[in-house]
C-alpha cells in the first residue's frame, strides 16, 4: 500500500496522466466488506454469491381474484349454462389454515393466496356472478361490507383448464438457484429480489468515507464577509458534492489556514473517519505550500509504508499533485492543486476512480467518447502536456466553454464534458475529432 | 389538485397508460421552494436567477509562485545577464497588508496572492535563482524552514511582459453577471460556482419526502421466518430504493396487514412526513383489497378536493392502479398493484415522473430509444394492452429476460430496460424494431 518507497522515476520525473492514475489504482484497494441492512446497501457491490433459500413463489398461489375450483366442475360452463358451485369460504393471502375444495365446491380466492387442497384451477371473478346471481360481475365486494360473499352459491360462466391463473411454486426462482452473483451492484431491482428471497441483510463493500479539506489562509466560508485579499472557499464544497456523486459518504472539513502544524493536526484528527483523504491547495512550488510541507512529515520512520509523494504531471490544468498514504492504517490521500478548475478536473480524473475502486466497482471511470470539435478558432495547447478543456457535448460534437485558465469556475458550471487534447498536439482545428470525457 | 371530481371517463373507462400519466402530471405540482445550505441543495433545482455579487477573482492576483516585479526591471534579463532585484518581502494568499514594489525591487509572491501595488508583472520562481545565487531553481523552500527567502536579492533570468501570470480582477465572472439561471440542477460544478461567489445558502425546490408502504397480510419482513402461505415483503424495499434513486427522501413503512382501519390509521399517521404517498397491493377486484376500501373513505365531504380514484389501465403488468390525493394538504397518492414486477414497472412509469415533477425537474422520464428485438421466438402480447417486458439492452438490440409473468422478480434483477409492446400488437417477431425504456 505504500507509495513512499523510492521510485525509479526519481523526483524530477514528469509524470504522465496515465502513470499517476495507474499508481493510484495499483495502490488503492477495495474496502473490506461488511454486513449491511438491505436499504443501507443500495448502490454497493455485493461480495457474496447469493443463493435462493426457498423457492419463489414458495407455494402454488392464485394470480387472480376469483374462485378456486375443480376443472371437471366448470367444464363446459357458459353464460347460458353456468356451473353452480357451493362457496365453502375465502382463501385470502396470508391467511392461516387452508380450506378444502371438494366436488361441486369452490373457495373464493384472492390474488396471492395459496391454492387450496382439492382445487385444480382458478376462474377469475369476472367469469362468475360473484355470488350475486345477476350475471358477470366486475369484481368482489369488500368482505367487511359484504361478509356473505364468502358463502352461498356462485355461478361460473366459463371453463378453465388445469392450473389456469395459478403461479406454480418455484416458477420465479428455485431454492438453490443463484439469485445474484458477487460483484453485482445493488439497485432497486436487485434489492427487490434480495428482499423477496428473505434477505434482510447482505454482505457488501461499504461506501467509502471521504474527508475533504481545502487549505489556504485566503479562504473564507461562503456567506461570510470577504476582506481584501480573501476569496471564498469553493473547493471543499465542490469536492464534497463530487465525492457523494461518485458514491462516497463525504465529510467536508472547513478550509485550513496555511500552517503546517494546524494542517497536520487537522488531518490526524480526521483520519478516524476517513477511508480516503482529499486535500486541495498547497502542493505547488511556493514557500507557503503547507500540504507539501505537512505531509512530507507523515512519511517518517515511525510509520513505515506511509508517506505522500508530490509530483509534477504532464497535464493542464492540474500539474502539481500529491499521492500517498498516511496514518497507521495507511489511509490513501490525494493532494490536489488549489485552483478550483484544477482541483475539479483532478477529482474527476483521479479521485473518482479511487473512490469507485474502494467501492469494489468494476467500472471506475467516467465514460469517454469521440466527438467533432466545434469552435470559432483552433484550440491551442502546451506541447508535452495533456490538456483537459471544459466543453459541452451534444450529438457527436463538442464545443469549448470558457478558456483554458484554471480559475474559470463560471465556465465549468456550464460544462458537461472535458475535451482531451493529447500531449503531442499544440493546436486542434475545428472539425477535428477529439476525445471527450462525459461528466455526469 | 383534486382528482375526486367526477370524470367524463366514467368508472368503466379503460385508461390508457398515457391518460393515466397525463392525469398524474397535470395534478402533481412542484414543491414550494426553500432556502437550503449549499451542500443540502445538491441535486435540487434552483428557483432563482443567481447574480454574481462580487467579481471573480475579486482582485488581480498571481497565477504562479514567483516574484512580482516591474516590467522595466526585468527587460532583457537572461541567464548570462540576470536582473538583480531586492526582495522586500512575501505576498502570500490571504495575507493582510500589501507591500509596495518600487524600482529595482521584487516581492516574493505566492499563487493567489494579490498583485502588490507597484508591481506590473510576475516572473515564475523557475525563471529565477530563488534568492539562492546558484542558478535557476525548481521551487521555493518552505518559509518555515527558510525564512530568509523573503529577503535578500533575487536573480531573474527571463523578462516578462506586463501582467504576465496575473489573473485579472473579474476575468472569471463580473459583478452583476448571471451566474446560474433558475431551473439549473445543482451538481458539483454549480455548487463550486455558488460557493466561489459567496453563496452559503440557495433557494431550491427540496427533495420530496416519499412514504412507501406495502399492504398484505401475507407479507413478512425479510430475515424473519416464513410460515405457510406467507411471502417476504419486497415491494416496500424496492420502491424505497427506487424513490431514492429518483431523487427523493424515501421512508419505508413496514407492510400493513389487510385491514382497512389499520391502513387508514397508518396512512393518516404518515401524512405529516409525506409529499407523496405510495402504496402497493390491495387495488384489484378482490374482497380483501383494503387500499381501495380504505381510500374511498379519504375522499368524503369533510375534505373537498380529496380522494383516490381506482382505475383499470390498458397495460400489462400493472392493470389496476389508484391515483388521487389525501389529507388536508391534498397529498398526492399513487396506489400501485402488489405484484413485485407490476409495482416496480408502475413505479418507473408513474411514480418516478411524479417525484421528478415535485422536484421541479424538466426531464421527468426515463430515456427511451429504439432497438432491434433479439429473441428465440415471437413475443406475444394481449391485444388492447400496452405490454412492458423486461429486457437487456446493448448496442441497439434488446433481449427479453424472463417471461411476461408479473411475479418474475428474479428476471427483473437481470433487466436494464423495458420493452414496450404497443396496444395493437399481439405478436412481435425477432428482428422487429421496438421501443425501449432504459432503466438506470
Amino acid at each position: 500500500m505504500s507509495t513512499a518507497a523510492p521510485r525509479t522515476a526519481g523526483p524530477d520525473h514528469l509524470w504522465s496522466v496515465d502513470e499517476h492514475l495507474d499508481d493510484i489504482l495499483a495502490t488503492v484497494r477495495p474496502l473490506e466488506p461488511i454486513e449491511l441492512n438491505l436499504l443501507d446497501a443500495q448502490g454497493c457491490v455485493l461480495v457474496e454469491d447469493v443463493t435462493v433459500p426457498v423457492s419463489l413463489p414458495p407455494f402454488d398461489n392464485s394470480s387472480m381474484d376469483g374462485y378456486a375450483v375443480r376443472v371437471a366442475d366448470v367444464a363446459g360452463a357458459s353464460e347460458q349454462y353456468p356451473a353452480a358451485l357451493d362457496v365453502v369460504g375465502d382463501a385470502a393471502a396470508g391467511q392461516a389454515g387452508l380450506l378444502h375444495v371438494g366436488p361441486g365446491q369452490a373457495v373464493r380466492i384472492m390474488t396471492g393466496a395459496p391454492l387450496p387442497p382439492g382445487a385444480e384451477t382458478v376462474v377469475p371473478v369476472e367469469w362468475t356472478d360473484g355470488g350475486l346471481g345477476e350475471g358477470p360481475v366486475a369484481g368482489m365486494r369488500a368482505r367487511s361490507l359484504a361478509p356473505e360473499g364468502a358463502t352461498g352459491q356462485v355461478y361460473v360462466y366459463r371453463p378453465a383448464p388445469a392450473r389456469a391463473h395459478v403461479r406454480a411454486e418455484g416458477s420465479d426462482v428455485k431454492a438453490g438457484d443463484r439469485a445474484l452473483a458477487a460483484g453485482t451492484v445493488l439497485g432497486p431491482p436487485q434489492i427487490s429480489l434480495l428482499a423477496a428471497i428473505g434477505r434482510g441483510t447482505v454482505r457488501v463493500r461499504p461506501r467509502p468515507r471521504v474527508v475533504v479539506l481545502s487549505t489556504g489562509s485566503e479562504l473564507v466560508q461562503p456567506g461570510e464577509e470577504l476582506r481584501p485579499g480573501q476569496i471564498y472557499d469553493s473547493n471543499s464544497f465542490a469536492l464534497t458534492a463530487a465525492a457523494r456523486d461518485a458514491g462516497a459518504i463525504a465529510y467536508r472539513v472547513g478550509a485550513v489556514a496555511d500552517d503546517a502544524a494546524t494542517l497536520r493536526d487537522t488531518i490526524e484528527d480526521q483520519l478516524v473517519r476517513a477511508d480516503l483523504m482529499v486535500t486541495t491547495g498547497g502542493v505547488s512550488v511556493g514557500a507557503y505550500d503547507v500540504v507539501k510541507e505537512a505531509l512530507s512529515y507523515a512519511g517518517d520512520e515511525d510509520e513505515p509504508g506511509s508517506g505522500v509523494e508530490f509530483r509534477k504531471l504532464a497535464m493542464q490544468p492540474g500539474k502539481p499533485q500529491g499521492f500517498g498514504s498516511i496514518g497507521p492504517d495507511h489511509t490513501p490521500l490525494l493532494a490536489l492543486p488549489g485552483n478550483p478548475v484544477s482541483s475539479y478536473v483532478s477529482f474527476e480524473l483521479f479521485v473518482r476512480p479511487a473512490i469507485r475502486t474502494l467501492m469494489g466497482l468494476e467500472d471506475v471511470h467516467r465514460p469517454r467518447t469521440r466527438a467533432t470539435l466545434t469552435a470559432d478558432g483552433a484550440l491551442t495547447s502546451p506541447k508535452g502536456r495533456r490538456q483537459f478543456l471544459r466543453g459541452r457535448y451534444a450529438d457527436g460534437t463538442v464545443t469549448p466553454v470558457g478558456g483554458a485558465g484554471s480559475h474559470l469556475v463560471a465556465a465549468l458550471a456550464q460544462a458537461d464534458a472535458l475535451i482531451v487534447v493529447p500531449e503531442d498536439a499544440e493546436s486542434v482545428a475545428p472539425g477535428t475529432e477529439v476525445e471527450v470525457v462525459l461528466l455526469g
